[in-house]
């Protein structure tokens, strides 16, 4: 039961090797396809391509449908090829040929492309929340644990003092750079692509600003060359959204990582949260957070994938354009997977005090110590050279003392002012 | 004069590979580091690090060289690491101690980091420009052609009729897509990261807020951690924005390419934008949308590469980061490179008309004849059957006068609709 | 039943998102732990850590389960961890302690480790053995078309003749130089990692010289930390000897899909081997050659995903690591579906005769004339010159009756020389 | 003096789009492309499509040339395209008519191709050697500090001793498998590919076996097609061969940067080695190895970057390809500086005795301690849950005296059999 069916016998092999694993992807998908069904028979109700009551019986057929989704109980046998033919077969089954009337005026590649911007949007959406959700608890973990003060590293040389407070909210605050992508993302996905059926409109006379409203896209993609070049490119632009956050997420994990080896011991996490080996019995391996930032380097690969797949192909549908759903549709679930297990262990962290009192994170107070100097009058090229020889010649004594006062700085976190920055984005 | 000598001598292969050819960059960059300077001065001088008078002295000397820098006098000899130094050592040699104190409170990753941000601000402003000019041409020659007709394919097989009009103004419409990654890319760069010093703030009472209006900066990157993992991060951010235009502009080169070629035979270009070859006369290739192409797919490689360069680095600067100005500077003039060349290029355009008059474009017509039947009330699925098999026993006869109404469609190309979309974009 | 289990209770959450589609993979794993196992169990007895008697038992239950895999019956329910867990399980069920035995000197990460280098060498010889499938077939059709002549393009310009006899002869050629990576990454496979253990040795006496024969690796990877480090690095090496096969199918598909469309028309497929439109009466679509070249694609960025995914790990095991399973095993599949499908349906690839008939396609003989003109005794740069005036003027005509004598020439395909060529690879 | 200029006026800024960095690049390249030059020259007067006399006058003028680019003399001005302009000019300017004859029977991209190929036969060896000597040095590092013990990580949390002869060999075994792959690409660059003029070979008779052995290639890319196709082919190619140096470069860069924060303090460099900070006097920071690690994983990027500029193009030549060239040389000079330097900064480090006295080390022993129990015949199984009691309840007491003896172990580096790895290699 192929739609493009013409009477030929076409090898399995050939089958197996075109349908790909389209039909378990499709069960996440199919959501969308029945609500831009729905848009669709209205909208060929209200311009006549369709009586008004066959239109009304594809509705109330397809609200059957989307129930059955919903509850799990929709599936996608062997001898469909994907979730549009069954969809269909569903409708005909019950209403005949009004069942078969649901595909005048589109073609299946403006059935994918509608239901993955609305499914991006959907997506989208809820990734934000999430990110919301981990932006809260960064600035929460930030506030209490404002005081306690950690090492500063660059070139992972101990350099100067830091405090998880600042470790805390810096990444919170790197979060709200990566939404403006999000959003960048949400834009390209809100755009109504129904109606361009293979490419290049059709010749019925569709109502699009209709569809538009009644799926509630802000506003549609005019031009039906461009909304078939969405595909793909609305995927690329989710994933462009997807891997800022995973960089961040990424580095995060990393600093974990190291933060938790016994050389660094800034922090711990509960047994739960930590695995063990098969050999070695004392070990508490920080596998949540490997994991975390090996899911978030791969999610980081998907843009250049999407790009591999459709760069260099020339206008109008290719079906290389079918492997882009194979690709992003597990991205999205690995970075909401990420976004979950990484705020759910977040909120466990233990953070150990008194780090500092260790010797060897003296000199990290070199620099305030200099910068005294200079306040009381001193040009800082002559401070930094009579700090130099203090140090080489063993005199140098820490002031632990600290008072960074400025905006952003250890002292003055500005919490309030970031999160404002975030309230801020739309 | 190394900043960072302390007396060694340094071997001098490991100093050409440490400095690689940041000195070529950096006389792209000294402009905004002066601005930045000035800025940094004037607020020094307003906190009282600095007394009013050196903070006037220290301005009045950065205004001199930003002049030199204007007029392409300024150079960075062999014996300074970078501009930082040079500028500092220009300071120094006119104001002695003065000079050399307008480095405290800062750090060279923080004057970086600064300048690259008042750079990328620059450059995505004018990208945007040329974007938009590039988006009304596109229109303009949308408008103009767009009774012309093309044929549609997909998977490149005759598909269904297009016209100039729609190809023109779909990469119009792509473009604003590619627009709002150009936006979110400037938001991030548009935070001030001044004051985060080596990357833990200061203990000086800096006046961050001052600076950040000073320099015109919307808002500011609070914590001075995130303000750090800005390096890397906001040129990440500006390829992103790149890599969609970049992608676009890519898509559009080939077609131009396909179309060049004898087999579709739908457009030209006159003699002084292509090339020949040096053994066959007659040859017109082109060679430069070729090369648009080429460049485009090399910006679209940038995003990944800043990504290995950067990825699973722990927080706090590494000199990895080096790398970074290296990568885009370049990347950012192939972009205007491309969007210059490209628009330049369009404007010579010379469009075929009579193209569907072929007999092999024939069955372009057949779904709109299909269609006919259906409107007539023949359910899609049965018309499509019927049509096929006039198809095979050769009785199908093409209809050539099509009629697209529909918003977006050929015949209703809500260019208007279109440019709105674009003037509404912040 | 986790081997790491401390009898703390872990949250399902963190152990789904920990274990990910492991067992799915490792049923295709399976067999090769099953071989390490028993040639693990063999040294043990061989040097004493168990008795005879129990080595024998262990291989003789090993090979039960060796079996069940091959059946398919072998199962990995969600109470195992992963195939070693089971496999663990199993033995210890029939044979109690002595099963829990087999764990001796080794640890998972070593079983990992050797299993996907035996599971890599045995893939890689079979991809191997599909390239020389393709290319037996590549060479055979050469031969059969030799005659048939085509259109050369540069710059998709119309530039000189070639012919099918080049065309598929070229790919043939190419795709021996694919294979010097392929059996590159066969070399970095075929060396034994067992012994390694948790990455840094073990205290027991074992005799990996031993295993390496009984495996039949060529070698060991005497190192133990250089052992562990391959995990990553063998797969990247496989991905790369991948990425270039992937690159010449991907480019075969490309010229395919073009000289399928009606503005070539140069080749065709029979019905089975192409698709139609849901909405297109007439089309036949390559929807096989799109999606080869779109998964061949795929493919080429697995290199990139594995790097990201292991970059910048300092050296020692990560759990970061075992994300690589699930990026390599479904490319392998990929990669072999494609040599299958692509073999599969060249076979019945048809050759259009007669192409250069059409006048379209005088100019390419334009080249061959000029070089007359040198033949006889014309300075090059005057020939072109007065060729250039020619076809300016339209006094050019092609003389058809080409003659290309020289190696590798259209007169001259050299396929013995070719076909030595693969042959000398090892 | 363009060879396509047809008198044309061509627009400066299309001009300059379209050479690029060509010249520059091409001071590198213009050896390679006398070698073939002269070849060539020869190869016209065997076949006598030149007199002897023009053939020698060609050879003894390439000499000088030859001569003037040894001594860094020659240049190639703006007026010229490229080196083949350059020299060509030079030729026609000493011999008249029989200069301009060097060109008889071959196109540019002919010699594009061919000097690329010898430019990269001559820096893969040149990257071997360098290979090779940092080979040897590691070999000399793990013997002479083989006894050293160094903390094992997995997961960056202590696990089982290790040393630094483990570590440095480590390293050194890696590189050999670095070296299949430069092998590879090797095998590809090493067939002449001189013959396939613009991708379709020639009418004249030429003589290519004669050039094959003339230029010293084993063997020639037979099919005229295919060896056009080797255009990026043979870049890629390479970027393989030295992506794979890169990631064991890098990784060790990595663990360099690591050991030397002052939370390890594993190793450590002279002065000369190090950097400082312009605020921080007291650090010594590894500016040197992050470069390295930096500019190797740029290296690692370039892979994917030349795929990126080459993919879904069909066959023929596209004027793309010449951007290949301004990716692989500099990333071929980058491969060579991270070569040397490191080679350079190794003979110089320090280690550090004693590591392992510090307490938090103690648990690394508790492997082998567990080890002791099985041999004493405890299950494996058993034994560990009794470790993780005596662990858990402060029992554990490390046994300090290791001794592994196995292949590759500890105690057991083989490095006279990783030396005979290394040697067999062809």
């Amino acid at each position: 039961m192929k739609l493009w069916d013409k009477g030929f016998s076409t090898d399995e092999k050939i089958d197996h090797f075109t349908v790909g694993n389209d039909r378990e992807l499709d069960l996440l998908l199919a959501k969308y396809d029945v609500i831009a069904s729905k848009a669709h028979a209205k909208m060929l109700g209200k311009v006549g391509l369709i009586k008004d009551e066959e239109a009304k019986l594809l509705v109330k057929e397809l609200d059957i449908i989307a129930k059955s989704i919903e509850k799990g109980t929709f599936t996608i046998e062997d001898s469909f090829e994907d979730m549009h033919s069954k969809i269909e077969f569903l409708l005909t089954e019950k209403l005949g040929d009004t069942g078969k009337k649901i595909h005048s005026a589109r073609s299946r590649n403006d059935q994918v492309l509608v239901a993955m911007h609305l499914y991006l949007k959907d997506e989208l959406t809820e990734i934000k929340a999430m990110v919301k959700s981990l932006f809260d608890l960064l600035l929460q973990l930030a506030e209490k644990h404002q005081k306690i003060l950690l090492p500063g590293y660059t070139h992972l040389q101990i350099a100067m003092p830091s405090s998880f407070g600042l470790w805390f909210s810096a990444y919170a605050e790197s979060l709200i750079d990566d939404l403006y992508f999000v959003n960048a993302a949400y834009k390209v996905a809100d755009q109504n692509p129904l109606g361009s059926a293979a490419g290049y409109g059709s010749s019925f006379p569709i109502d699009r600003s209709f569809t538009t409203q009644e799926m509630g896209f802000e506003t549609m993609k005019y031009n039906v060359v461009a909304a078939q070049m969405s595909r793909g490119k609305v995927e690329k632009a989710a994933a462009f959204g997807m891997a800022n956050i995973a960089a961040t997420l990424s580095k995060m994990a990393m600093d974990i990582c190291l933060y938790m080896s016994q050389n660094f011991d800034f922090i711990s996490f509960p047994d739960e949260l930590t695995t063990g080996s098969s050999i070695m019995p004392h070990k508490k391996n920080p596998d949540v957070f490997e994991l975390i930032r090996a899911k978030c380097n791969k999610i980081q690969a998907i843009p250049n994938q999407l790009t591999l797949v459709t760069n260099n192909l020339p206008s109008g549908y290719h079906r290389d354009l079918q492997l882009v759903k194979e690709i992003i549709v597990p991205a999205v679930q690995d970075m909401k997977a990420c976004l979950e297990i990484l705020t759910f262990s977040l909120k466990e962290i233990r953070v150990n005090g008194g780090i500092l009192e260790d010797h060897k994170y003296d000199y990290l107070f070199s620099v305030d110590t200099l910068n005294e100097m200079v306040k009381n009058g001193m040009p800082f090229r002559d401070a930094y050279k009579t700090m130099g020889k203090a140090i080489e010649n063993g005199n140098f004594k820490p002031k632990r003392d600290i008072s960074h006062t400025h905006e952003g700085s250890l002292g003055n976190l500005c919490l309030k002012e970031i999160r404002a920055k975030m309230d801020n984005l739309p």
